[in-house]
């Protein structure tokens, strides 16, 4: 009987995955990842050179999405069909010896993995491996720290109406914004109103060869990918004191 | 001339640090980790076993902190002095080799080593290493993912007032409440308050032996360590969509 080992394989520098996920990664018989069909996909891409000759590669594509809305009962629909079956794919695999699933970041933050592991934790051994998230691989390249003393920080993703975002960086010190791309000038409006806008960052593929990080104010509306990350960050709500 | 490198050495298994990390680590000539006085430290605890025989280290112990009131001048002034005197040691050491600092987590989230960066950056080359985050470590542990979906996810320092942490608790999906200790008493009133409490972990040394992992229902209020992690899961504002 196999398992199924998920691998958080960290914001994208193949040097940031962690010791352990290297090993998952190099020994691997057979590897799962999520990709747009088209795509080499991020989490294959971070693995590239690591694997073993002999691996069996399972390229699990999403549905084209672009012909349905987002929020639309199609949509979903078929992606929980997509799920289900790659779910009974990966049942019937690892019935007879270890899958390890490849996903960028942290499995457990934000992350795709969730939907087959809420189908497959009943029936098989699972074993979550964490990853340095994206959001940490961005903040890093800034070359200011995140967060201090008692900041408060949060997560917030672009997708969210703008009244919600404005409430929500008003609220806290210390920012984080995912999954931007065509929400920019939307984020963007919600820190103008909340007062943040001044001390935003923009960084694109954080940690990977074309890294990019700007100044908010500096950049595009029209060109964001969707995997940028705004960050604002924290100045310390009162002098940190030593743990 | 040297280089000052900051290794984010993860959540506590020393299999979760990074590959680059753990080469930092392992060919270190010189390390210098913060810790208590009179104790082991919780960086150098990671690294137990992985150091080259011949290396220097440099326990950087913080000023006695007990006797002082933590909002206080004084303490801020003893904190203020312990930086300024090892920023001055570790920029003679690093005119003449890499100094190689080792800090538990990820350093630019909630880390001391910002107090040194600060007072170093202008002078020297410092590289900054990423790490899986504390609360990554215990989330995984607890077997559920954090965030899923448009979650909010927000992070809080049980140190502040309770109004501030209800109403933060309150306005996020997902919470994150580090620093904890005898603060617990009153991060369980404010869970309480928001509607949260039901549905909050305990997690204790998330990924190091001896880790626990509990509903906070189930938590004893005067026996929790300063850094043992509070806990809520976020369920998706709307169903995930793909990327």
């Amino acid at each position: 009987m196999g398992r199924i080992i998920c691998a958080g394989l960290g914001p994208g520098d193949p040097d940031l995955m962690s010791v352990k996920a290297r090993r998952a990664v190099e020994g691997a018989e057979v590897v799962a990842y999520f990709r747009k069909a088209g795509r080499a996909g991020q989490a294959r891409r971070i693995v590239e050179g690591l694997l073993r000759p002999d691996v069996l590669e399972l390229a699990m594509e999403y549905p084209v999405t672009t012909e349905l809305a987002f929020d639309g009962a199609a949509y979903n629909d078929a992606l929980a069909r997509f799920y289900d079956q790659w779910a009974a794919r990966l049942r019937l695999i690892a019935g007879g010896q270890d899958v390890v699933v490849l996903c960028e970041g942290d499995p457990f933050f934000y992350g795709s993995f969730m939907h087959l592991y809420s189908r497959l934790r009943d029936d098989l051994e699972v074993e979550i491996i964490p990853g340095i998230t994206g959001m940490s691989g961005c903040w890093t390249a800034t070359g200011e720290p995140i967060t201090w003393g008692d900041d408060v920080l949060s997560v917030v993703m672009g997708t969210l109406p703008e009244d919600d975002l404005a409430a929500q960086m008003q609220a806290a010190d210390a920012l984080v914004v995912m999954k931007t791309g065509r929400n920019l000038p939307k984020i963007r409006r919600a820190l103008q109103r909340s007062g943040r806008f001044d001390a935003a960052w923009l960084v694109e593929a954080g940690t990977m060869p074309g890294q990019k990080v700007m100044r908010l104010v500096d950049a595009p509306d029209d060109q964001c990918p969707y995997f940028a990350i705004v960050l604002v960050h924290g100045h310390g709500r009162r002098p940190e004191v030593a743990a």
